[in-house]
């Protein structure tokens, strides 16, 4: 029996905080420990340069240390391709074969662009921003269309805001299939039970770019250091006022992390039972607990360099054997030489 | 002593005319001969699917014709790398990096893409003609400036309608030097010596889409029927009626090709010594003789199919070799995995 391919991966942007951690990384492995389907999960490299072009020496750096959070979260080589999409030439292949069945309005009309182009907007000068507007930018979907159909991945776990380009990447095998030959499945999108918007230290989003986020890198110290700082409710000075356990991030993330027992503790900050501090505490060290184990797995694979250059070989070499099948019928279907 | 690398090649549009033999075809026949180069001559496939994806048969067929048609007017696979491009996928990858750095504003503004939109515009309607201005399309000079640049090529024979082209690959190679580290010549265009446009059948340029050419594939019978329906002089009805050579495509073409001899005919033209048939039965001879030789090699070529294959497994070889090292460097100043 052959079980359905699932493709998922994401942009070497930095360390991996709790944000990323609950609103996808934990999905890869629940659905990896499942064992329903053919898993193959990349850190995307090459999509890095359609903003960070000049910061090559950080997408390396980023990429590394992607693949080692991967396993340190639970992901597992023996049940999953982990791999760099930059070892994968056939990417880049069927990337440029896309480009020719992509009609550019298709693009053009991506509200994804249009937000990146915004953001560069803000970012530099009225003369400079053209030069971050490339080429690869506005094609950024027909890559990510290259690597999921590649795979002929049946199933990518995508956040909301990415439904849009996973659209393209169905209408890119639609047209692929109705020019040539019916090579590709529609990948179908499954999107993150919603897990609620993981609140960071000021209570905005949990983001990198906020400063305001939770690290699985951190070490304990900077976790109490962090919740320490967190916003609690305002009006709640004294352990004996009341709190409102909706409106404070302690409890908020306590509510994720200590989903059982968490009812306690919020009925008794409401009554002024308990205070900031000894909440703060406990929930240190239930982020503490949680995240013993993954620095333990990352400390062995930092140390163990040689054993995560062997994992990425030999994932790369199984993601182009499964790549270069598809591509070969591609081409076929293409009247390209095999 | 390293030679300077020179890179030639066309699309697989059809059968080689009159017009792109003594337009391209001679003078890389010449360079080659001449040996100051390492030459690389390539059938340009992919670019074929910017324009007629929807027709891939045609493109295999013509990729392989055109092959034999290089080899038939002198093109020597043991002074010339040949090979086809998309036996060569570090292109596709060099293409997908410099997507990366290469402004969309930069392709948008080429004028070449404006005329290709422009006759899409003619051709289509204007509900279907979205459908053809692909991203491939607008991204034809980003492909092209990798097959240059893939080589470190430092010439490329162009007619002067491609030198934008080229100037972009010249701009793309600076930009790469720039932002990562000098890797790339900037390649210089070789402009071909003006042999003034060659005239069809019916006195306009000679082209494919008029129908008005000459082929090197076309049979002796077919050269004599073509150059009898050649436009002489209009009022030139009897032999003792003066002709205007100037004006004769038949005297036109002899001046091409019988250079040396061709003032004593136009003379008789001119006053009126000599008639239209007299000069075409000669302008036919002096072509199929210059054929012949063209036709033979082809035929030989023909014969041997595995020969042929054998030429594009070597070239192949040789430009993958050529190509990766080239890539190597590439993926070290972005800091990409060897």
């Amino acid at each position: 029996m052959h079980k359905p391919r699932l493709l998922s991966g994401m942009q070497p942007t930095g360390p991996i905080h709790l944000g990323r951690l609950e609103g996808a990384l934990r999905q890869w492995v629940d659905i990896q420990n499942e064992g329903t389907y053919e898993m193959f999960c990349f850190v995307a490299d090459w999509h890095s340069y359609t903003t960070r072009f000049k910061n090559p020496e950080e997408i390396a750096k980023n990429a590394r240390m992607l693949v080692v959070d991967y396993m340190s979260v639970g992901l597992d080589p023996e049940k999953t391709t982990i791999f760099l999409q930059s070892d994968v030439k056939q990417h880049a292949e069927l990337h440029l074969l896309f480009s020719m069945i992509t009609p550019v309005g298709w693009l053009e009309r991506q509200p994804t662009y249009k937000d990146k182009i915004a953001t560069l907007e803000q970012k530099y000068s009225e003369e400079n921003v053209a030069e971050y507007i490339s080429y690869g930018l506005l094609g950024y979907p027909v890559l990510q269309a290259a690597d999921i159909l590649v795979y002929k991945a049946e199933l990518v776990p995508v956040g909301k805001d990415q439904a849009p380009h996973l659209e393209i990447a169905r209408e890119i095998a639609r047209r692929f299939n109705y020019i040539y030959r019916e090579i590709f499945p529609e990948p179908q999108a499954l999107i993150r039970e919603d897990t609620g918007t993981l609140p960071g230290i000021d209570r905005r989003k949990m983001s990198s770019s906020y400063g305001n986020a939770i690290y699985i890198r951190d070490t304990a110290d900077e976790v109490v250091a962090k919740v320490n700082q967190m916003i609690t409710t305002e009006t709640k000075l004294r352990k004996t006022d009341p709190g409102v356990p909706e409106n404070c991030v302690v409890c908020q993330l306590r509510k994720i992390y200590d989903p059982e027992n968490y009812q306690v503790s919020w009925e008794e900050c409401r009554q002024g039972l308990r205070g900031c501090t000894q909440n703060k505490k406990e929930l240190a060290e239930i982020l503490n607990a949680m995240l013993e184990p993954i620095r333990r797995r990352r400390e062995e694979l930092e140390s163990n360099p040689d054993y995560v250059d062997e994992v990425l070989r030999k994932g790369a070499e199984k993601a182009r054997a499964v790549a270069e099948e598809t591509m070969r019928e591609v081409r076929a279907a293409m009247c390209l030489r095999p």
